[in-house]
């Protein structure tokens, strides 16, 4: 189902900046018997994009009724959420004096996981296609995801649930599709800097905040493949699918998923990501 | 006007992966009394484009047609073309096996420029805004044009034509819409390497094959803004515009335009750009 500014509609002007550009932000959000999971926080990093590109944005009201109406007798879904920049003109200026952003709301079928991915741990595969540094976009969910796109489709294989992605300094920086976490000695958490490039996701920002109630410590810095292959343990994270263990990295297999699934349950029982 | 796979329409499906993840391709062409100027330039570079982006799509045929069908008439207009992964599927992988690239056609007026820009040059905003650094994706004309439209968006000031924009290493690159040239002693043109960053565009490329029929000889490096201060002239290039000699860079003033002026008059002559 759609919601194009408020109606339900199946296409978009031809006009529209997020077309033409990407001049637009998303967000993607589990809901669970009629209730978008973290709504506020992703509602405030939309809102923190649109800061960021310049948006003229504060319809929340209007965009909070839209996702209670789309979620409604919803039982588990995918909402996706597009603001984009608006709609008119050639050219990168935004120039029409009326330019409104647009607001695009959608649910989805709730994906299908390969099995087992929650208690065996997922496959995952090295991505050769690597993340370009720009500290200006870096960490928003804007729309130019023409990398995410070349890395996922560098592979076929349906067991293989996410790809690993470096950065062109040889950086571990996230999934296609999800942030990560590498376990290291005396419960520590690791994530990678996400300042040049990557996506600051709701999941792995509430990780790094919460983790103490689990005695954990968490560390937002530089990590190496070399790091990632000396971890005890890793994990994907996103709204969508959650945690996801890893069990193998190409090769490279993991000794243990525990740590995963324990986190995996104290977000569930936060209500941060979906049970299964 | 419009054509979506050929047919007249005014809007796009919802699920256009151009509009989701900026996942496809663009041309801008000048169109002179119907006739698309470099027209087989432009197609192969959107050809080689879609090699790199992994498109299924070599219909060049049924889309030389649909733009003989749209430029007709046109005695001077801006045409578009946009190629796209196609539609379908939530996921960054092009996962629907029927998917087919989708293709729109626009022509566009053609712009209004500041006056005298040709006669006294142009002035040039030097941007904040930089361009991250992704060889997987330098030299090809995507839809990821966020660093564009930030750059773009930073003045509004209709008498400054364009923005200079630098790379995270502090190179210069090229214009928010166009290549750039400097000028050095000897006759002697230098253009910045897109290899990491920027678009190979068709004027720049012909100025570098056609050069030495003027009696200027050509370099593709890195330049640095010391190396633009201390040319004698630079000059902005792209397939609507044209040539754009520069006469003040923030508060930098060039002595001339000269060799702007001749390679314009050149490029007139060959029918690679349009006359006033």
């Amino acid at each position: 189902m759609f919601l194009l500014n408020g109606q339900s509609a199946d296409s978009i002007d031809l006009l529209d900046r997020g077309l033409h550009y990407g001049d637009g932000l998303f967000e993607t959000i589990a809901v669970i018997n009629e209730q978008p999971l973290c709504l506020d926080k992703h509602l405030q990093r939309l809102l923190s994009g649109c800061e960021r590109l310049k948006f003229d944005f504060d319809d929340i009201e209007i965009l909070q009724s839209e996702i209670n109406s789309i979620c409604k007798d919803t039982d588990r879904a995918v909402l996706k959420i597009i603001v984009t920049s608006g709609t008119g003109g050639r050219g990168y200026k935004r120039n029409c004096s009326d330019l409104k952003p647009t607001r695009l709301l959608a649910t989805y079928p709730w994906p299908q996981y390969p099995d087992n991915y929650l208690s065996q741990g997922i496959q995952v595969h090295l991505c050769s296609s690597r993340l370009g540094h720009n500290p200006g976009l870096a960490g928003i969910k804007h729309l130019n995801r023409l990398e995410q796109v070349l890395a996922r489709n560098e592979w076929d294989d349906t067991n293989t649930m996410e790809g690993l992605m470096l950065d062109i300094d040889d950086n571990i920086i996230e999934g296609t599709m999800s942030n990560l976490f590498i376990i290291l000695p005396d419960k520590k958490l690791v994530t990678p800097d996400v300042s040049l490039c990557g996506i600051a996701g709701i999941v792995r920002q509430y990780i790094i905040d919460n983790c103490a109630e689990l005695a954990y410590t968490s560390d937002v810095k530089k990590i190496s493949l070399e790091d990632v292959y000396a971890a005890s343990e890793m994990f994907f994270c996103n709204s969508v699918a959650g945690i996801m263990p890893v069990r193998q990295l190409s090769n490279h297999k993991f000794p243990a998923q525990l740590a995963a699934n324990k986190i995996r349950q104290f977000l569930i029982s936060r209500a941060v990501i979906a049970p299964s």
